[in-house]
């Protein structure tokens, strides 16, 4: 069944969509009243049935509101450094799949790919996470923060109960303390971190953890750590 | 330092290489008579010195060799049933970097992309896993078979220990047996399987894994097993 996310709450038992999405269940999809498609919200399915559809709006009368049962019960935010080319959106999509909440970029010292046009990337990113938790059956978009300078990461790091920092090849293997229920997961760009910025990271209360001896490229340290971490809290 | 693989064994204490490597080394890193260049081979590095560079060959001197160190201990043969465009080339690249031994791409009868010059596409396949072995420091390039029929894989599954099917929702969580040394992981294409084959499979004698309760995209699914399978044998 289709699936699209609100940016609304309902309105009672009524959903009313314009706009993209509107669009698309008109002329793609070609779908018509009578039709049952779900809604999602803020981790709510709403399974729904088509009663309207004019040139911009489409009407559904909710049938029944289930909690997605796909979320996982950690909330994983990812800090990565700014890659180059277009290795953000391979992270973010993949990332989104495996269940990250919440996505923040930042720059590093080391970071080559500063876009001149901020906005305009975070916009591409969160079509981009909005298209991977529809395909993947999340409950949520997961959120995309602002690009943030290196210091304002630091100062976030407070918020997690654990935070995981892959830094090369030192720290230790990945484990998961009892009753962490939030927490950061810190990636570098291609070259890594410098000496100074590693140094304040761990001193933020990061733990330096390793993935291996191999070397991995800045998109498929993030994409592993995820998948690793959302085994160990059961999840995956 | 730069590091190449070699294809034949060294001659004493005599490396002699040449093509495009040796090309490499003369025209694009522009390396000199008695610059530091490290080969590898079958788990082995050769840490050595240019000794002669002729327009055909370098010649180098064993300095000392040493098993690599980055291989891990687990086999892991990944059978990934042929998905379309160039994410084929996504899982080849990001498997190498995190330890795989040996890539077979199969077909299924989900499978839409077979291509019609099939060669041309495992050469190419090559070269992607020879890049990431390089750039991730491993000590072999995995091997790449040719593209199996389904029946080929079926009776290939007895040579392994254990072997993990990711088949949709279904399936346990995933554990790795202790010594195991030699596993297969086999993945679906962008449809997944039919459920005569996921029954052939099984009876073949592998394990039906879960990752979750949310759907992975083709390429994220041996990604992401392939991560966790290396963290459980400890060599992640």
């Amino acid at each position: 069944m289709y699936r699209f996310f609100l940016q609304n709450p309902p309105d009672g038992n009524t959903i009313s969509i314009t706009g993209a999405d509107a669009a698309h269940i008109r002329l793609s999809l070609r779908m018509k009243p009578g039709e049952e498609v779900i809604f999602t919200r803020e981790g709510v399915d709403y399974l729904s049935e088509i009663t309207e559809i004019t040139p911009n709006e489409v009407i559904s009368h909710i049938i029944k509101a289930d909690p997605v049962k796909s979320e996982p019960a950690l909330k994983l935010t990812l800090f990565f450094a700014l890659p180059k080319s277009d290795k953000a959106e391979t992270i973010i999509q993949k990332c989104t799949e495996l269940g990250i909440s919440e996505f923040v970029p930042f720059l590093t010292k080391r970071c080559v790919a500063v876009p001149k046009a901020l906005n305009a990337k975070t916009e591409r990113w969160q079509r981009v996470a909005e298209s991977a938790a529809k395909q993947s059956g999340r409950g949520i978009i997961p959120t995309l923060s602002d690009i943030l300078r290196f210091e304002e990461v630091l100062t976030r790091l407070s918020d997690f109960d654990a935070a995981f920092f892959c830094n090369e090849n030192s720290g230790e293997r990945l484990t998961l303390p009892d009753n962490v229920k939030n927490a950061a997961l810190i990636t570098g760009a291609e070259g890594g971190f410098e000496l100074s910025e590693a140094e304040r990271i761990l001193t933020a209360g990061a733990k330096s953890i390793t993935l291996g001896s191999r070397i991995l490229r800045c998109e498929t340290a993030p994409i592993s750590a995820a998948a690793i971490i959302f085994h160990l809290s059961g999840d995956i």
